[in-house]
């Protein structure tokens, strides 16, 4: 079942320890079927060089274990509110990358000072409000996939695939599981130059936005004229 | 005598450098067998690439080397209080990792800022007491170990397995030698995630407690459900 | 055409990745042959391991391809007006490199403060003024070289071979394509020290130009004494 | 001629390298024969990787090469002058390791904040003044050596064997050139510590002498019992 996709979210989750976004088993990655609905998710607290594709987990979208030996990841619900809300998106990874992290327990979002940041992101990356109690009490996993779909807009999603969660850590998303795990290693060195900029100039205002959208549109959308296309 | 341990307590020693907690020979390893009372532990000031199984040195908790050719660590005498009053534990290591000591020098405990920190630690990472002039002229090492048993209560050595002693370096510990290791990654990780964020944030606040409390007793305790268990 | 020139436009693009100035395919390298007023560069978007010195791109100084089956990087026009412009050059690297770019953001040139620095910048390393909506709006590559050209006079392009553009990030350029790697290379050690003096000592002052010059003239220059010339 | 010395300083120049202490050709590694007076030196400007034993320039106490096909080291005349005034040491580095340089540009020396600095260097580690513009004019190199020298009594230059050079960059020394080497690791995780230790607290004081004092001598001097002694 999902054969591809398992060696392909397989792959990608050991790409986020080779890619140093991962201490330890801090992280996961998973990818959707869009037409039969179904998740492959990595297995929970399993290291990353010991996975192989037939550890992976398959999921339904109400989060019931459809294939696999093993419990899937703990942030599981989490992935599926994501996958059910944001429409567009074909793979999501979690991480505690370090820079990504410090803004996230600052509850900071993350400003656009410059066009590294508008290759990728066409705005701040978002920092989320926190859980309440309550939230956290009950479905946890589930609600921080909730408070993640109230902090984008049924558009910028798609033109922001990255949120920091209140003191956690961070969650990016793109077309295919490959897409999503890029824009995790250009989040965590956003988040490293942006800190320095600060750091730099307490003071320092974004970037204009004519610069921003003038980047973001070279590398994304139907104009788009970066790269081989 | 204790061949198991010794390759264990090897490997754990060589582990510290492999995961850059170390530089030169300012760290080390050891784990206890509590059925003979007797310690595995690192040799003094000897190259982790050179280690081999046959050089650990085993001590009793007296001290006294009962097995090996070499010295062993000039800190033995504080892992030998720790191993004395925590009696959960099995293993130890000592380091001068970089942003754990950092926090050490700077006097500092690193307050609970997220669910990376909580994973692992129910509570702020505590800094100790300076040592008197007298505690260092006299029996200083064993001071060291009575210093940190003091920081911690009856219980909560095992919520917060680890330890800044002022202006020094850090200790952490486990049920064994790799979970103590395994901490000595992860204070090294939280610790630099905490600098980041008070960089940013300078006013930053902990995490709320129902966050943090949920997030350790999903990884600990005998409801924990994080991993394949 | 020009086979000794695409190989080494091929290796000084993948020597930007060894030397970590390079996150996924965020840079270029490009070299000059005077005498053809051929340029050869790298091809948009295409991994560093990837590349081969047939990938290379050959282009005119008005931007056209010559030959190469890919398209030339995004950035071609801003190589073309710096080799336009500065006559003396042979090579030219673009770059995100950290430190560097974290300079661009905060709109700040990076002060003289010693020696590693003057041994190959003799003076600030400028940043550029940001470009207007207009010069963003039509022409963005060309007009960005030309706002470096103007950040020069027709003596430092020479003595300073390195740029810092607000809110971007960093070019460097040389003699040959081997010297402007180099240069990059220097310029973000120099920008991460730069950094962590000003956090130490945020009054401190530039160093004293008798020894700044002095360390420049050791190097560069017909009196130059150093290396074994 | 000193066939193994030059064995020696050729493999300890490449230690540099290895340790991360030097970008480029940036730094150097001598070591004296007492006996002979001469000096075995880097040759100026040669890569690390291309260094061979038959390299290494040997050099009396004069500054003139009594052996060898290549310049020596630019930095010859400051490791003269070393070796002529601090009589107990057999060798030499000099880096322009990252955070050493950054606090030799801010002109500040090393405060003593805990033992993993008071291990190796048993006081602060001191800022030379800055050179005048006559001291640079003319015999800078030499200069510098003396401006060395003047920083130290004739007591401390063995209980810290490190300097920082003004706007410069880093020397250290010991008995033997690995002994050199190993200071100069030893002095760059220092200077990384302390830096992190005045961002955290920016009042923090020094560590009790009474515990640097305990712990130097617990590795120097006839006292001394870390390691294998």
């Amino acid at each position: 079942m999902l054969e591809d996709l398992k060696i392909t979210v397989c792959l990608q989750n050991k790409a986020l320890k080779t890619n140093n976004l991962i201490k330890l088993t801090w992280g996961n990655v998973s990818a959707i079927d869009r037409a039969s609905g179904l998740i492959v998710i990595k297995p929970s607290g399993v290291d990353y060089d010991d996975l192989t594709p037939a550890d992976m987990v398959v999921v339904n979208l109400n989060g019931e274990v459809v294939e696999g030996k093993l419990k899937p990841s703990s942030d599981t619900p989490t992935h599926i509110e994501l996958y059910k809300n944001f429409e567009g998106i074909g793979g999501i990874t979690h991480t505690h990358s370090t820079f990504s992290t410090a803004w996230a327990q600052a509850g900071r979002s993350i400003p656009l000072y410059g066009t590294t940041h508008a290759d990728a992101f066409c705005g701040d990356v978002p920092c989320t409000r926190g859980l309440e109690s309550a939230e956290v009490g009950s479905e946890y996993e589930a609600n921080t996939g909730k408070v993640i779909v109230q902090t984008f807009s049924a558009e910028n999603y798609q033109s922001v695939p990255a949120v920091l969660v209140k003191n956690h850590g961070a969650f990016t998303w793109g077309k295919t599981a490959e897409e999503a795990v890029q824009n995790a290693v250009i989040l965590e060195e956003v988040a490293k130059i942006a800190y320095l900029t600060e750091m730099l100039s307490p003071s320092v205002q974004p970037a204009p936005e004519y610069l921003t959208q003038y980047h973001y549109l070279r590398k994304h959308g139907k104009n788009a004229r970066y790269g081989q296309r």
